[in-house]
């Protein structure tokens, strides 16, 4: 068998096994290996790492396409991984791909996010991941640039290798870009959150809408680079341990 | 006033506004100022860094006890921070407490912690923010240490502030420890995730019933400063960047 026959690829993500994006994804996962899916059974955006311990899981499975199983779960972006390669598959996968999600996770948005969730999941599996978002929200987005992004990404992997403990944050501008760049996490807040309003009997309620400000001007920062028409790919870490200041304060009384 | 008056905390946890630990944390928060508690209305563990955007929040107003003022929102802990200091909260709070969880959130258990993404919001949202949690599950575990434990962090906090991007993540085995020591987030995974099995009309499912597995031998990481009777205290940060790995990739074609 070549390698690519032998690789096998899971691909997850968060808007839901029913997306636009996944299937973008598989497209491309297919030029590398054998593929299957395993996905949420509806939009999780949002949902961070969040992971399901209080109820059971539920599973279906389907033929998305010939020759790639899918396999939805009622379930995060996490419990998809952990589900999959804990029971559902066969063979252990030689590389997690997550997305493509339909808007970008660049900043403090990879905090939140379903799709780097899932791919966090598997390097905490100890499996060479990658998480692809695209910086158009549009159901329709065009997603070229985003799959020759995850392309790239999957070919450097498959070439390099990847330190443990460290997954692959790509992310792309809609349509073309003009190359890929290394790049740091932006720093970044949410402004202006939530909108309070009345419900039709009176009632207060609040609902989510914040204006990200960038509090970074560098142009090596994730959300930079995507806004000057390239692609960026950041190496991520679940470490959080900050280490400088762990050595600053480990003289310290508390 | 005293510093002490003016002073405001604000107090949230995961396991829900009920709990005994978040009535144990408001304990400790009383003794460095005036305390108002935004907390979910039921429990919320392993949530991670969720967040609410596809419903309304709701908020319900009650007195939890003489002077603290509590409510309860029907969103996650991360919803709980936002919304109080973007709408619900009056003015600033000089402190984000997260707490006390019931159970340890030490190595990887960071990663998929609902009380930590409290303390973590706080802080995207430039807030000095603590979370505190105690070794034992139980409903009625002895919260007596972790209760020290936490007072001192915040008494650092208060005469030290925190570098920014920076939350304290302490943990406290049950009942008295040693002492107080610095720690590493210890690497670690589950294994053995899912307990398989049929329902009574005999359709499969899946429940999650991980053991965690210590991959870190280290005696400074939080685990097995834990199992040693310390309390761990362990500086984190939400920038993922995996620094060394980015300046060693930045030269490498993708």
């Amino acid at each position: 068998m070549s390698a690519k026959q032998e690789r096998l690829i899971l691909v997850a993500n968060d808007d839901g096994i029913f997306s636009k994006g996944i299937r973008a994804l598989v497209e491309v996962a297919e030029r590398f290996g054998r593929v299957i899916v395993v996905a949420p059974d509806r939009q999780q955006s949002a949902v961070g790492h969040s992971i399901t311990i209080s109820e059971p899981l539920r599973t279906q499975k389907f033929e998305m396409k010939e020759g790639v199983t899918a396999i939805s779960v009622n379930g995060t972006p996490a419990d998809c991984v952990k589900l999959a390669t804990d029971q559902l598959l066969k063979e252990k996968p030689d590389l997690v791909l997550s997305g493509i999600n339909h808007g970008s996770n660049a900043g403090i948005n990879i905090i939140y996010s379903g799709t780097v969730s899932a791919a966090t999941e598997g390097t905490i599996l100890g499996y060479p991941s990658i998480a692809v978002s695209c910086m158009d929200f549009a159901e329709d987005a065009d997603l070229s640039g985003a799959q020759e992004a995850a392309a790239r990404a999957v070919q450097f992997v498959f070439d390099n290798g990847l330190p443990k403990g460290i997954t692959l944050n790509v992310n792309a501008p809609a349509g073309p870009f003009k190359r890929m760049r290394w790049a740091r996490q932006g720093d970044s807040r949410y402004t202006d959150e939530y909108v309070a309003r009345v419900d039709p009997v009176n009632r207060p309620y609040y609902w989510m809408f914040g204006r990200l400000e960038v509090l970074d001007e560098a142009d090596d920062v994730d959300i930079n680079v995507l806004k000057s028409g390239y692609a960026s790919i950041t190496p991520i870490q679940y470490d959080l341990t900050a280490y400088k200041v762990f050595e600053a304060m480990s003289g310290m009384d508390v």
